[in-house]
């Protein structure tokens, strides 16, 4: 078996509940893509926690679930805002760029959170057919680095962002997380703000490999059936992808994976807070925990247990826990962190 | 259970073996996007099929093995010829024109195959700036129409092909299909016949949902990596894309389950052929039966077992078989057809 | 002087009306990106000539034309119908699916028009999300064979697709040629009948270089000025694309610049028409001939006035006339062929 | 005749040599699409510029130069890195992503001019199919904020370009005014310094219309006839795109065009440089004045000769001047800033 590491809770498997699940589905013929009673029952499921309105597209990934979500309610001179280390604008290869074909218009967050105040100055060109339009407002929650938008940070956004006449979207990667950290059923900081539309990520809280695109307030997926054919995110076998968030949120299963992440994000943080030469970056607020080492220390630390370096200018890096991070895998790489940086 | 119907192969499940091997490969953590042993293990296996230079990239699905393959080795100003009914034309709404930016040029083929005097008359616009430049001949092995094309209709076409200029790509989303009906080992009719690229198949034989681009001759994926993140195909924890192909390809898994569907519809093609009424349109060399039946009579035997109308114009249907059809499934349905078409 | 040939109306030069008209509108400074009066003048005498709510944008280029306009009525999922020789098909290096994102739908069309019966076997995909969606019937005005729609065909046509839920599109390239041969105003038989958009040529007509999309009903052009800037169309110095229309479209040199090159096609055809060995192939309506001439006499005939082989595998060729194509341009080419084709 | 202003150097008209040219052009037919001797002559006189390897595209506006430019050396998964206030990153559309298909990495630049030491912190994701992959450096000469890249400067940034496997572009829409600023014939401190490619701006130095895309160093012109036309920049007419550089660059009109309009950007800032309340906020190096001014009085100056607000936060305005600004422009312009502002 591998060791479990902090590199990203990505590198966990498939929690068993999910893999029973995804067992039970194989059961004789079912219509393909989607005609499927399983697929009928997650989206149902979705309508329960985020409202009767909410309107769920299952596909493979997150950057399917972010790219198309974001062209389903844009047209190309269309721009979206987010913050400067969005996944969107980092991580994702420019596939929003060249697949909805929306510019980003990246704004610098040093602490992953957008403001209100953020948005007036990027809203001069409109109707100036020079400059791509604002349209969307994509806030990620819990953050790139694993802060939370509280609810009265959100909600001063959306009004904020439905003001200027933009639609809010949530890179919902880790949105469990989020609502794990906040202690809010899903609607709570979601639908009920007014956020229009948002990604659901479930391969990080323990499925094997699936994501929701989600239309929350009743607009925005008259076109999804044909952009997620046209975008190469249509499952065939699309009962595959529906069994797997039945599990995660028929019960408390998604919520016991992202607080059992972030219960062991908050013990790495306070073991290794107190070591010198060790200076935590951002607040732990969800299940990653950002920390300054000294770099010539990184190489020996990732030999133990790896992780990623997230700012290599300021000797930075980042340290996910995942659904199946133990107690001991924690206390044993904190032991490791206090033996070699000293 | 739902009942086994003729709709399409991608109606069945996923072979035990298949979900026993997922089961298997959910063992701790691994490192994610393709960093792991067990995607080392399936690209080594298509090496063992396809030759030493062999070069697979796991995507999710058929839409996009063909569209990043495509895409991989044209540039937008370049064309791909097809048949007139080839999947990339009429059933992937689009995709190839809007993601790998390429027109395709279809031509007419009554029974699914491409001959080589297909290709000079469309050849006339080489070096006209007006015109797309035409830059692969795209084949479906087995077709989309149940025909499998022989060694010798390939040799030619890769020859006559190359001769123009133009690379080969095979839509193989159901090539083991093909692989038994020619009763030859993959690499024998395409990597030795100089085919080179394609899309393999993985979810219509027997997989949860994985499918693969091959370069087969050495060339064509230096830029993969960023095509297929860009793509939205890569998955984060990539081992359950993989774990799958190793079962399917590291005994005969992917034979028996081939061999089995061809078996099943030439026993159905068996049993219908004689009924008054109706009439086969294609030689059955795969795992598909087309044939026309009086229009009066589809909504009754549909109820029986889902199928679809193929050519509404011609009334003609198709009846797919797959690797968990059984041979009660067929001599259940041909009772019908011969019960209700009379 | 360069000798006036038959290859294109393209190859003719500007009509000193229009020159003029450049001169005069180069007086000082003026507010660029259309906010000039000049544009203001020229998108008035659209609506003059096509109805009050005619909604002209001007591009350099019929590509662009026809790109745009195609471009902001559809969503790239949605498809074009037009008939196999369209040159947004052909002749357009694959911009249209490129750039507006769609994909054409052709149909085979013998003298270059389409009839309502064409439509419904392209539609029995409407609402399967596999398929590409029509969207839009683009027909050629002037085709591209020389023939022109009666204003009895363009209704049925019209009435058929509205009926469909389908736009209708004009490639107008040449419709100052159709607008003469059918002895109508403009808009007669568009917006009167119903048509939803155009592309106006004007370059072919003795413009420098200006061509317009014209929405003719009053919608359609909400996101063209974005859509024309992001498309690399939006001139700095407009009032030079503008000043071309005015004298086109204030008095009658439309008319006498299409009149004129329409009867010269008349003269050439009649001419040519009992030479042994010349099969003229289509009605010559606009400012085109097409004709069979026996292969080998090509070459000679191009030495004395240049023009293409429109198909090489029926040795047919196309001789188009222009505004500045003089009756003994005619009468020495039609010698010629006499002369060399016997 | 409108009053000239200060709004932009496209405000300005044609210059009477060029006129004259597109007259004397316009005789008989020629051969469209550029196959003609006038378009043989201008792409003489770019190898007479910038080198025998000079490979000079025409194109019919700057956002096409730049945008096909950058198109035919990247690939859609590759970026292109610029300054923050770029025309193509601001006043494009969005453009560059939109067609070429790539990201760009803006960098912020408060004096318009990128330095070596911007790029490493671009290049940790060299490698990482997450990241997009820069391919190019474009810089812009002269400046969006009327500065001038020195030679020194420009052999430093295109060393550590290519030392870093990035080819180097320059958005040359007022190449002229920087030639006439550093003193230099074109290939001083394009091709001779190593730069790959440039647009080279004909219309804000009195062209009608017309730019070009040139290769300076013998590759990535290879695919540009297809990118152009698929990009809706192929000019039927081309003589008359031609017909004006030849005016331009036959002889010193560029350099007396762009002489002029540099010697009235430095009489104007002479002129308001000492007004109390008037602060210049950029070096004047070409043909434009940049100044904060009291907010409450920039309507009122508008009112006497338009120009733009550049910064509304700043309260900085960009005066322009171009090559038919005349010295009573500028004076009585001065006086006014004079008379209101104090």
């Amino acid at each position: 078996m591998n060791p479990r590491a902090f590199a990203s809770d990505n590198n966990a498997g498939v929690h068993p509940e999910v893999l029973a699940a995804l067992a039970a589905a194989n059961a004789g013929h079912v219509r393909s893509y989607g005609h499927d009673a399983l697929t009928d029952r997650a989206r149902e499921l979705f309508r329960t926690h985020f409202g009767p309105r909410a309107d769920a597209w299952f596909v493979f990934n997150g950057t399917a679930a972010n790219v198309l979500g974001l062209g389903a309610v844009t047209r190309p001179y269309q721009a979206v805002i987010c913050s400067d280390g969005a996944h969107i604008h980092v991580d994702e290869c420019g596939a929003p760029e060249r697949i909805a074909g929306c510019k980003l218009l990246p704004v610098r967050c040093p602490d992953g959170k957008l403001r209100p105040a953020d948005l007036p100055p990027l809203l001069h060109g409109v109707g100036d057919e020079h400059r791509v339009q604002p349209r969307v407002l994509s806030l990620t929650q819990s953050t790139e680095l694993g802060t939370v938008y509280s609810v009265a940070e959100l909600q001063a956004l959306v009004t904020a962002a439905h003001g200027h006449g933009l639609l809010v979207h949530l890179d919902g990667a880790r949105l469990a997380n989020a609502a794990v950290s906040l202690g809010l059923p899903f609607a709570a900081f979601t639908t009920d703000l007014g956020v229009d539309l948002l990604s659901f990520g479930g391969t990080k809280n323990g499925l094997l490999g699936a994501e929701a695109v989600v239309f929350l307030q009743g607009t925005g997926g008259e076109a999804m059936a044909y952009l997620r054919k046209q975008g190469m995110q249509l499952a065939s076998k699309m009962r595959f992808l529906a069994a797997q968030f039945v599990p995660l949120l028929e019960g408390d299963l998604w919520h016991r994976n992202a607080a059992h992440a972030n219960a062991m994000a908050r013990l790495l943080a306070e073991r290794v807070r107190d070591v010198p030469g060790v200076t935590l970056t951002q607040p732990v607020q969800a299940n990653g925990v950002f920390a300054r080492v000294p770099p010539v220390h990184i190489p020996a630390l990732q030999d133990r247990a790896y992780f990623y370096v997230w700012n290599p200018e300021l000797a930075e890096v980042r340290w996910m826990t995942a659904w199946d991070t133990t107690e001991s895998d924690v206390e044993r790489f904190a032991a490791a962190v206090r033996e070699i940086v000293r």
